[in-house]
């Protein structure tokens, strides 16, 4: 089963919201990206931790869910940028809700 | 490093946040329990597809930063109950945001 099918198939809010922006990478680039729109290299720099390969694939599982979109640049070297659609925009109420529930108890 | 460390070590609150409670199992754990009080099985039952040592090792990671209490019961067999804290209660606005994003946008 695809994973995209896998997402569909819950009748569970929370589920299907976990199952796109679930995961320590995948939330940690959104909340990133509600800061204003990144070029890839910015992102890695500021995800410390983070792999080539793990960035690149939330990246490209976001672009998929219709979360992110990507903008290629024709410049030389050519420049990549992602930024949220508003589906990715309407996410800052959880990472504010994250954000304050960290403040508040760790 | 221990786990515990290197989520005190974060110096932003929606990554310690999301090291305490990111992660598909875990927010679905975080989820139910905020419905009440729940024994072991009836997690096992409600989360479908968690194996039980995933199960036991994420409520055990939530006993220990004090989002989930564990209560046993000296009854033939043991009777054993989660319910979350006052720390994990206050989850409450994490999951209902995540919940409305389901909602809307999947």
């Amino acid at each position: 089963m695809k994973y995209s099918e896998r997402v569909e198939q819950s009748g569970c809010p929370v589920e299907r919201t976990v199952d796109i922006v679930g995961g320590r990478w995948t939330t940690l680039i959104v909340s990133e990206l509600l800061r204003g729109t990144k070029r890839y290299g910015q992102l890695r720099s500021v995800l410390t931790g983070v792999s080539p390969k793990t960035l690149t694939d939330k990246l490209r599982e976001l672009e998929e869910h219709g979360v992110v979109t990507r903008t290629v640049y024709a410049s030389v070297p050519p420049k990549v940028e992602y930024t949220l659609t508003e589906k990715g925009q309407a996410l800052d109420v959880v990472i504010d809700a994250m954000r304050f529930w960290g403040q508040h108890w760790t």
